[in-house]
């Protein structure tokens, strides 16, 4: 998606290491009217799934999943990292290693908002080693809900978090996918 | 906001000291069309501060702030509570007390993102102490940015949170007022 595409090349931060900084349009500082684009380029690719809920993990998620859910008018679950008050005791929780953050987080979800029936399509903000998205998967898979689709903002394809994911024979759909990041600059998959 | 106060109504759970369960449309399923309509309504109420930007806290204010946002054509930016690896090494921090966590909480903003000339209109879910919103707007003040506004979804009346942020002098509104929690009713102002 051009407009994704064009931004990370004029503002996102190569910090090394695979580390993409996209805080001033993404994950800090949230471009409104770019974030508003990407939810419909979401609602267009996902539009003959037939999902009813869109599945996201806090935080930086909740943005993207919020857009595209405007536009395919579905409600948003978003996966907690810590179990709230307002959670019953008994919920459905995952680990997932988080490679960016160096350590394990916990992926929360009350089974009050997820069962069977349920087509829950996922949405997050970026596909690297694939972990959290695959905890996701878990979870919809354990509340007995069917998984229908992955949609990413922005995929890292010098990881293998594609491969992961594409034995779930299900579309996976990232506007941007960056083929390479070297010291000097940020090649895509154009 | 009549639609948000008898969606409270009808599925808001009063769980006992003054917490009031909403899981099911705001704080961890977000149902995307009553909080559009959220956001419509602040729109309404907040088109002639002239903000130029919205400040909330993850997780749960960054829902609403994103649907006013979406409205008042305005970046967001949301104040975290641990502090990513993109983020600079100098930020501004500061701790807001939770109530319902029962622990200090550390909001930070990267000063890349808000500075002198910015007219900051804050959103978040609950105005409850007032602790939470009085730290977004200590971040506000210190980055030398101005606080314009403050929108909330769901207002405790009952806590003393109005008070403390009135001697702001600036515009508060929130779209459903709830008088008293007792043992089994949820008292709204209407």
């Amino acid at each position: 998606m051009n407009a994704l595409v064009d931004r990370i090349k004029k503002e996102g931060q190569n910090l090394g290491g695979g580390i993409l900084k996209v805080d001033g349009f993404i994950n800090h500082q949230v471009d409104t009217v770019l974030m508003d684009e990407c939810g419909k380029a979401f609602a267009e690719r996902f539009k003959d799934i037939q999902a009813n809920k869109i599945l996201t993990a806090e935080i930086s998620g909740i943005a993207p999943a919020l857009a595209a859910a405007r536009y395919l008018q579905l409600p948003v679950v978003y996966a907690r990292k810590r179990k709230p008050v307002t959670m019953p005791d008994q919920v459905l929780l995952t680990l997932a290693p988080s490679h960016t953050k160096g350590r394990t987080v916990e992926l929360i979800i009350s089974p009050e908002y997820m069962g069977k029936g349920d087509r829950v399509l996922i949405i997050d903000d970026f596909l690297a080693s694939g972990e959290t998205i695959l905890g996701l998967v878990r979870l919809i898979q354990v509340a007995g809900a069917e998984i229908v689709g992955i949609g990413i903002l922005i995929e890292k394809q010098f990881e293998d978090g594609r491969n992961k994911l594409e034995k779930l024979g299900i579309p996976i759909e990232s506007l941007a996918i960056i083929k390479e990041m070297t010291d000097s600059q940020i090649l895509f998959v154009e």
